[in-house]
């Protein structure tokens, strides 16, 4: 079962929790047990699993990311973005997630996170859900 | 369904294009939905979804890799390739991509790329297409 | 189906091969084609699938990681960990592993590794195995 969802991100970095959407969809499609595809068709934002229960950490992430991928930098890229595609290189576009009794096997600390790092903008999020 | 491709990089660092083999490997699988797994199975290369519309942007990309990961180094290694392993850590060996109508459901700008650390060689993609 | 398998890590940092316990599920499973997700319910540690043969390669990219991710910083997380979180943000909490004919395809040189990033501890790592 493939389902697209629009989540909208405010700043240009920012991130997004998308944990209960992605368990509504894995309660929507009936199955018991499988793994959940969630995948950002973009290039200038990506998916994390990360601690949401510190907000300060998110920070730290954010200026971490800052400091490896400068945005002002010596880029031949056309637009002034090229450190945001930097950094969903570095995220990545997708995560998966298994699934048991319904339920995302996600550990304690972890939340799904849509990472924008070119924002504000909407996004669309694709989420697979497989036996 | 299982299909193993085989991809020529150029120069160390290279990004090579395999949306169409991705694309021609879920037409071939006869499935109408699903997710498709790409997978390198080498320690010095990777798999990154990124634009490849503006060919300066994987210039930047690979120089920013290049400032993280500094092919010269203080480095243990047997081989002189440490900052290669060390790229393919950083952008990783497998991408999942959902499909709908037979269809990969990449982006406007996305493009699935071989992303060669330490080449020019010959490299295999193991794509599988599951329901 | 879903395993869920117990892995302790030893110093700070560290990487634990898993390869042999993914196998090992994916034999248990029966199945002769698919594809195996490595999934921690964690954020301060991650998998990687990286050469296990020459084991200075390892402490090459601990190293690295650690001069991207300096542990000592301006952190504004509650916890001293901050730097350990940011590393699991670069490796990734899953990777996907093709299957065929009940052996993992994986190449002559990768192995998977649990890494820890704040260790010493005991971490699960759940595996799913898909046709």
């Amino acid at each position: 079962m493939n389902k697209t969802i629009q989540v909208s991100s405010r700043g240009r970095d920012d991130w997004v929790d998308i944990s209960r959407e992605v368990q509504a969809a894995v309660s929507e499609s009936g199955l018991d047990e499988g793994v959940v595809t969630v995948y950002v068709p973009h290039t200038t934002c990506g998916i994390a699993i990360q601690e949401n229960a510190d907000p300060p950490l998110k920070v730290d992430i954010t200026r971490a990311l800052d400091a490896l991928c400068p945005w002002e930098g010596n880029y031949g890229h056309g637009e002034d973005n090229a450190a945001a595609h930097m950094k969903a290189v570095l995220t990545g576009p997708s995560v998966q997630i298994p699934f048991e009794k319904g339920r995302l096997m996600l550990g304690t600390w972890q939340g799904i996170n849509l990472c924008e790092f070119d924002g504000p903008r909407n996004r669309r999020v694709i989420i697979h859900v497989s036996p």
